[in-house]
């Protein structure tokens, strides 16, 4: 057993208490195949399978290597991919070889990519709110018929409400969710089908439409999904050790830089006075009496793209290393 | 011979015209080991090489792997780690097994460490104006003194005006870089030795007190850097496919997102129409007519931190992949 106090720095840590406990939060409200995890938050074979373990046992994934990555681990027994490809070749191999595979299609284009591809079933996306990927409500009808015209089984809806996923006021974001979703319901009476596939951390209980919620972050959290007030904690951080001190006090150097962060949500957070500025492999850290030597946790604004920077996390229990999960689904 | 349009997307190019016009330029004002190139800005021993083959034969690093990566890769002729660290057993271990190895101390304890792990030959960092690494001017001559009674080679100093990189107005820049570096001077002056390590992409022309710049960021620039008025071109960028489109036509959206790009510096950016948000694995375009298939390149706002989420950079000749770079220097 390794204590957190051997590893070199940086070091990307889960707190096995609280990652335990958002699993098992979401597992109360959207248990088994009510919750289909997404894979892009973590990149993980390992923290699949942990879900897959808690009955949790299909999948979303953002990337190609992510839906390859799963089936090569044995984990593909339901993937989707939701997102739009124009080459499905890749996906057409993995089906072909045993694993179940659906492909996000939301234009002509698309849909005869994954036909081309040899892919055998698809979810009509549909837009409902975020200016990204999916088709307008009133044409998913239109793209099924098209779809099974070209012999793919079309297998229901996905609907991504992703601009609304961080309101604070919940009240009023239930009652955008609802309006969000009344196009994804409107899609799929044209669509039909068992799948109804949307949602995420910050809607996972406030999405009533969903027959499946599709979260990753919970696991882990960030201090921008942590400002909500949902009902999951922050389990990740990065170790960092101090490495200079000001000689007049007025900061101290850690080694963990923004390569270390993803940096789009701003500056990790510490517990222990405040964070000044990220440079590549630096932190400076002020208000606080840091010591050379000493270690911290730095706390991350984004979790997705934090861990994505990171060959491996460690879990925790207390300062003690249980588990090294490897990230490997990373890259594209 | 592949053609651009053969790659998966996303990918990490270099335009080979770009890039070795940089080298070039730099080489022209910082010729041979008038220049330490930046192994953290790309993180690739294959660049290293193409430096090492262009005269530059002495590199600097950032992280510990950097230095047992060159080393690994032959090019281990003096490496600097322009870094503290508290356990320098592995660049001892380098160090012993034939690496010219040089390490940046900035206190007692970095001193102590240096010492204790083998290495033989330090820099005293100073500070000169940023807040982050560096004893205070004054303090130099006596860690100097310190470290020759720990049985260690003192080369000389190093500093890093890093607060001063950026700037539009050269003339200002100048005055600040020349009062910058008379603190590095000062301290030189207390420490002895050959060496005085400064300087940046950023001030590459302006920093005469340096005998060595550690540039690394001008052979691939960003378009933050692109601001400044430097005599160095944009060289990197990221290829993106358009997978849909809005039907309203509103938007467009490119399977490049967030995890391809360093953040910190905000959106990339793209020649035709404009970047309006990124996502992990999507960034939605706007203000030109995309169409599905359509490929882009999409200009980073921060080269290092991109440079360090691929595996493997592309370098083109027009369209044409003339070589793959392997990232193999990243993480810690």
């Amino acid at each position: 057993m390794q204590n957190i106090s051997e590893l070199p720095t940086p070091a990307l840590l889960v707190d096995k208490t609280a990652f335990e406990a958002n699993l098992k939060t979401m597992a109360g409200v959207r248990p088994g195949l009510a919750l289909r995890p997404h894979i892009k938050a973590f990149k993980s074979t390992a923290v699949a399978q942990v879900l897959a373990d808690a009955g949790h046992t299909a999948f979303c994934c953002a990337t190609i290597k992510e839906m390859e990555g799963m089936a090569a681990a044995g984990l593909g027994n339901d993937l989707l991919l939701a997102n739009e490809v124009l080459d499905a070749s890749r996906l057409g191999a993995l089906a072909e070889a045993g694993a179940r595979v659906t492909l996000a299609v939301d234009s002509d284009v698309t849909v005869a990519a994954a036909a081309d591809g040899g892919v055998k079933e698809v979810l009509i996306d549909v837009n409902v709110g975020l200016p990204r990927c999916g088709c307008v409500p009133e044409d998913a009808g239109r793209l099924a018929d098209l779809a099974r015209s070209r012999g793919l089984n079309v297998r229901g809806v996905m609907g991504y409400e992703g601009h609304l996923m961080d309101w604070t006021d919940r009240t009023k974001q239930a009652e955008q969710v609802a309006l969000s979703m009344d196009k994804l319901i409107m899609a799929h009476e044209a669509v039909g089908g068992d799948v109804v596939s949307a949602g995420g951390t910050g809607t996972f209980d406030i999405n009533h439409a969903a027959t499946e919620i599709q979260a990753g972050s919970y696991l882990f959290m960030d201090t921008h999904y942590a400002k909500v007030g949902l009902p999951f904690v922050e389990a990740l951080s990065v170790l960092s050790t101090v490495v200079s001190v000001d000689a007049n006090g007025g900061w101290a150097v850690g080694d963990a830089g923004l390569k270390c962060f993803g940096m789009d949500h701003g500056n990790p957070s510490v517990d222990q006075g405040g964070v000044f500025f990220c440079s590549d492999e630096h932190t400076t850290l002020v208000e606080h009496d840091w010591a050379v030597g000493d270690r911290l946790r730095l706390r991350p604004a984004h979790v997705d793209p934090t861990i994505a920077k990171h060959e491996v996390m460690h879990v925790c229990d207390g300062d003690e290393v249980v588990a090294t999960w490897p990230v490997d689904l990373r890259h594209w």
